[in-house]
């Protein structure tokens, strides 16, 4: 494997040579975010070899009409795609009437950095354009103090010539996404202006027959140059405006401009007083000045940082990815919006972009719980409360009962079209319920149950309800027909995972229904569930077929699955790997191998369920199995490798999520970076190695070192607690940062943590 | 249900109304083919409501790029498509200068008749066109004398006026296919040109990047007159030729025109004699004149029934609907081509017209053994002999050895792009080597084995080998991923009749070359077959698992089949049928309704390994659940319900298949017609009812009669004896019509019939 970016520092990626080869791969990794908007990190100058010009805006979405080779009744009429949108960051240069791009110039000196704590990506070159040196600087951000504003500051020396240098500052909203379905585009021109120092361009997706929102997008921008330019004109025609500045340099003189720009969306305002509200924003913003602008949007970020950051003594690269994951994590989503969610490529790619898959529920959740405070978490299951009917019409196009949350959706409709996963890969619906289950018992939320959770949670038990079939030969109840999350298997049944989340979903609504009784009786009532109803859920879960294997001992992933030709990972020639790209599929789906953690996955959400002779037992079996080519997946087992005391399984399993894009791990994260997989790392250390666990309000601790660490430390938020968690080869130390007392049970100890608690570190034999 | 023509007639098919609501079925029900091109049942004239014109020709193809929504690796790069071709029939007319538009006219009278004994459709009508009344008389036939020539006869009687009649007959090659994905044409114009009387377009199929063949496409016609016209034009352009007529008429008097058309393309010339090659045919025909065109073609027509025919005595409805089947089978393939095969919409629609699947194996070739010379059947094993190293290249993309023939094709490479089908409907391949031995057991011809039969055993054996593997628990042989005949269930393991019949092949494949050890090294050595190979073949075979439950004594469709919900066809409340259209695609397929014959296919083939008590069971349990949305399943089943003396039953069932597309059982007859499916009321009837067996190289027939017919009778060709049977209220009588002596078997006793034999019927109680 060639490492892209070899120079590691803890704090930043850092380029230190000009990628031509794999662009692509570098420009996902340096993209930014603001939770609010995003851009891959592209060039602001022009640059003609291979590259994606990618810049998406939260919630800003577009039907895309289904593409299929072969309907199947059920199929979604669109998919919906986030659009590639106004590329506002372009700014074309000329030295001497030539244009500056990096694809052609001679390129002397060239770097380039993502500095995470502070959210900036600099640029510093050398190139010569036919004779005329030049060094370029460039600073960019895209504010989290104001989540319109992008800000870009670019300069330029003269190294030794006396001439010319244009710059261009443009918006371009004749933009097209590569994934559009039928080649066409999603947007529509509405205006552009231009005039000294500014300009404007409005767009609007195009009609759409789905009858789905309609949005107008608009983009401002001011220029600000370091002294008056010699020649300035304005142009602007259909989707694009633009400013240009021609000025005369001497020899070892530096030229720039800072390019201030907003963007605002239907989303916000109303589309007749869109360009308006964003000139007040870019004028307010532009008084201040750049420097006044950088300090806010460092701060934020540093503030972000207080209470997020995880501290690795003693393996940089360890170190270095796990912030790059709560970096790009949090660029993406810092739960301002409950309109938004986690798209599993955020705002650095179009695939799957923007849209919310169950990766949300499951694997980012947690994070959010453990570093920001709980209404980040809580707009989270707000977003699936609100798309609650959207999800009861889901089940109802199926045949079925109650509501059954999209595989993708971006408005709450299912959008996605592969039957084994649209209709079948339905254990989706069990992780909103246990969101509701990890929200409540994590925070201690319970009025979060009665005033939205409990609707979806009826409603999702009377979806399991529907869709169990009594098998009347055996007495159980099945589930046939489904994916689980191993989608290495379609359309199989009786998947452990899905009836035992099922069984639970059914359970967890009697129970809660059976505790509103006494609590709040209204909420029950407008959920018309009767006595019957309730009795029913629980008889089901009682017959729940679960398959299990007394034999070996192991839970069975699904029938017919030990029916395989059960072959080891380590027993296969490497050329077979991975599977998605050497296997035709029939070979893939009949293999035994696991491309996630499926038995794993339950064993992690139920963790205080299972014995850790269970957990063992069950790892060591599947771990021979499993390819981990989902992103979702080496975090997973690196948490239960912690737990049954497999701590070198753990760190490898570790060491593929941590830098799972920085080293390209699956060979495609130049189509975007893996957004929702980043919350593996944190989770494998706080969950893995700290071995944090809430279950039952419990807050507990199991803290393990890896051999090759020093120590780590991290703060987490419980219950309006701020905990700092510090653990080095000699102890281990929980510092109670917050007025109130909070207990905490360590290595099966409860201790009461009013500062500080000092344990020695168990290392297991 | 409506049946579109009422006015039933046992020789023809008569629709006595203009059917403008379903024009499109009526287009299909009158199409028309000589094996080598064929249309659906279009007017000449101009129709400007719902039609859907298409004419096509045998062997001609394109390959359009595959359109999925989520590419699974080993996906086909194309899907072949059938393209519709020129236009050959259009003869547009005007009366006085108004165009004839049967869509716009008042048709105070309308007849059309498909004269299925001489193979020619007629039409005759009265029209009012603003006023000016006509009589329309046409005749078109595609002759089966000289294949590349099509005819038509057109008169216009002018029953109210003085004043000019216009024809215009044209040659169209501007033509689309409905069904292309990317919306774009599959010709190039190549010439276009018209004189007196003549016209020719000549267009190829575009270049494509498939490295497939391109077909170049030629149309001559030739244009007589019954009287000199007024005035004549003759106009070209791309695409395109026509010649104008305007005649004078009279109150009273007829005018009319024939056209004669050939078709000739580069699968029989080179691409630059294809013009005057189709002059020179069209010269030679033209010159004998329409009556003796005609006599040939209806003589040619008449031949076939002569040895074809099934007579039923006592039901008008059956007896147009067999000889409908033979009718539109007999119109698509003949046997002359082996290049060629047996399309399942044959030339009268687009959706999988042209190609190839199993059908043809498991449900056409029996009757062609039947009711033609063996030649004619040995054609279509060619065929896929000819295609056996695409067939290897298919197993060996999908990382299998041996041959995996295609699920659709046209060349031999799959162009099939569902995973469930293409990858996994492998049972498919079993039929490939059936056809072997039917066509061998059946025709006596073991010389085909030794000559090219061998080869394709060897591979398809291989193939299976290496497609199983071994369950070491259970010390079995398993075939997990499949989807078996039928695919109302995807994706299952040990689907019993793929099971059984990959068993069989093996074991047929050791057989055979252990015969041919004796017989023929050569065809041993030549498939480098070793001893250790063959020891493997029958080590699989012997512990092939086969599913079977011992409590309900039945075979089980496949693993798990029994978990299923088991409810039963007449309990489902009829608003849920068709399952296809009503239910979601993952409703269906966990559901235990079965679309088609699967563990009665396999008593089908191999009828002579199970008792008609084990076959009974059977039939009784999987009938329950059987929903016959396959064109192809109420044959099988009729025919083993015969077996068992359910004759109430079989003849349900003969009755959905035998008038399948007549009355439109399947709502979709609009988008063509079930060709390959017809043959499954003669399997019904000949098989069925007849009772006619030939395993082990034995005839045998085991005589039925439905209670509501009288009698029936049929010709059979078997081992070059024509044999009529004769099956009435009294007796069954078999009549010997070839010179030497056969030997068939009669309610299980032996005859030597030298001229006939007459028992008396046994009916059952």
């Amino acid at each position: 494997m060639r490492r892209l970016f070899e120079n590691i520092n803890e704090w930043k990626i850092i380029q230190d040579n000009i990628e031509f080869e794999e662009n692509r791969l570098a420009e996902s990794i340096m993209s930014l975010g603001n939770g609010y908007m995003g851009m891959r990190g592209n060039y602001e100058e022009s640059y003609s070899k291979d590259s994606h010009r990618g810049s998406y805006i939260g919630g800003i979405w577009y039907p895309d009409k289904t593409r299929v080779g072969w309907w199947k009744n059920g199929y979604p009429n669109y998919f919906g795609k986030v659009p590639n949108s106004i590329n506002y960051i372009g700014i074309n240069i000329c030295i001497n009437g030539e244009a500056l791009d990096l694809a052609k110039a001679n390129v002397e000196q060239f770097y380039r950095e993502l500095d995470m704590k502070n959210g900036v990506l600099t640029r510093k070159l050398i190139a010569d354009v036919s004779g005329n040196k030049i060094e370029v600087n460039v600073v960019r951000f895209l504010s989290i103090a104001t989540k319109e504003l992008g800000v870009i500051k670019y300069e330029v020396k003269s190294l030794n010539f006396d001439g010319e240098v244009t710059f261009i500052p443009y918006l371009d909203s004749n933009v097209k996404n590569e994934d559009s379905n039928y080649e066409e585009a999603f947007w529509v021109n509405i205006s552009s202006e231009s005039s000294k120092n500014t300009g404007s361009v409005v767009v609007r997706t195009k009609d759409n027959s789905f009858e789905t929102e309609v949005f107008t997008v608009g983009a401002n921008m001011k220029v600000k140059s370091s002294k008056e330019p010699k020649i300035r004109t304005n142009t602007n025609k259909e989707y694009y405006s633009e400013n240009t500045m021609i000025f005369d340099v001497k020899q070892g003189e530096t030229v720039g401009i800072e390019k201030y720009v907003s963007i605002t969306t239907t989303r916000d305002y109303n589309k007749d007083e869109l360009l308006c509200k964003g000139e007040q924003i870019l004028s307010n913003e532009f008084d201040k000045g750049y420097e006044l602008l950088l300090k806010e949007h460092c701060e934020a970020w540093n503030k972000r940082w207080e209470s997020a950051d995880i501290k690795i003594d003693g393996d940089k690269l360890a170190q270095q990815g796990i912030r790059y994951n709560l970096f790009q994590l949090f660029s993406t989503y810092y739960g301002e919006d409950s309109r938004l969610n986690i798209g599993p490529k955020g705002f650095t790619g179009e695939k799957y972009g923007g849209a919310t898959y169950w990766d949300t529920e499951a694997y980012c959740l947690p994070v959010y719980l453990g570093v920001t405070k709980k209404e980040v978490s809580k707009n989270l299951l707000v977003y699936r409360y609100n798309q609650l009917d959207y999800a009861k019409a889901n089940a109802k196009k199926l045949g079925l009962e109650g509501a059954l949350y999209p595989m993708v959706t971006f408005n709450g409709e299912e959008c996605h079209n592969e039957w084994e996963i649209t209709f079948e890969e339905i254990h989706r619906n069990g992780s909103m319920i246990y969101a509701i289950y990890n929200y409540t018992n994590y925070t201690g939320d319970f009025e979060y149950i009665k005033e939205k959770g409990i609707d979806v949670i009826v409603e999702v038990a009377r979806f399991w309800a529907s869709r169990v079939h009594l098998n009347a030969r055996k007495n159980v109840y099945m589930i046939h027909g489904v994916t689980g999350p191993n989608e290495y298997d379609n359309n199989v049944n009786n998947n452990w995972y899905t009836n035992y989340i099922a069984k639970w979903c059914l359970e967890y609504a009697s129970e809660n229904i059976a505790y509103l009784e006494n609590e709040d009786i209204e909420a029950v009532n407008r959920n018309n569930v009767s006595k019957e109803e309730c009795e029913k859920w629980i008889n089901i879960a009682s017959k729940m077929y679960l398959p299990y294997d007394n034999e070996l001992d192991i839970i069975v992933q699904h029938d017919d699955f030990l029916d395989k030709e059960l072959i080891k990972v380590k027993d296969l020639p490497k050329e077979n790997l991975p599977l998605n790209q050497k296997w035709s599929w029939d070979k893939i789906l009949r293999s035994c191998f696991i491309k996630q953690a499926d038995v794993l996955q339950g064993m992690y959400y139920f963790g205080d369920k299972f014995t850790t002779e269970e957990k063992k037992r069950n790892f060591d079996f599947y771990e021979q199995y499993t390819v981990h080519e989902s992103s979702l997946s080496p975090s997973i087992y690196s948490i239960i490798a912690c737990e049954i005391d497999n701590l070198d399984k753990a760190y490898e399993l570790y060491s593929r999520t941590a830098r799972l894009d920085l080293d390209n791990y699956n060979h495609d994260t130049e189509d975007g970076l893996h957004i929702t997989s980043m919350s593996g790392a944190w989770l494998s250390i706080v969950q893995g190695f700290a071995g944090m666990k809430t279950f039952n309000q419990k807050l507990s601790f199991n803290p393990k070192l890896p051999k090759n660490w020093n120590g780590y430390s991290f703060n987490i938020n419980y219950r309006e607690h701020i905990l700092n968690i510090e653990v080095n080869k000699e102890f281990v130390k929980i510092t109670n940062l917050s007025d109130k007392s909070v207990n905490a049970i360590i290595y099966g100890q409860e201790y009461s943590i009013d500062d500080e608690v000092t344990v020695c570190l168990v290392v297991n034999p």
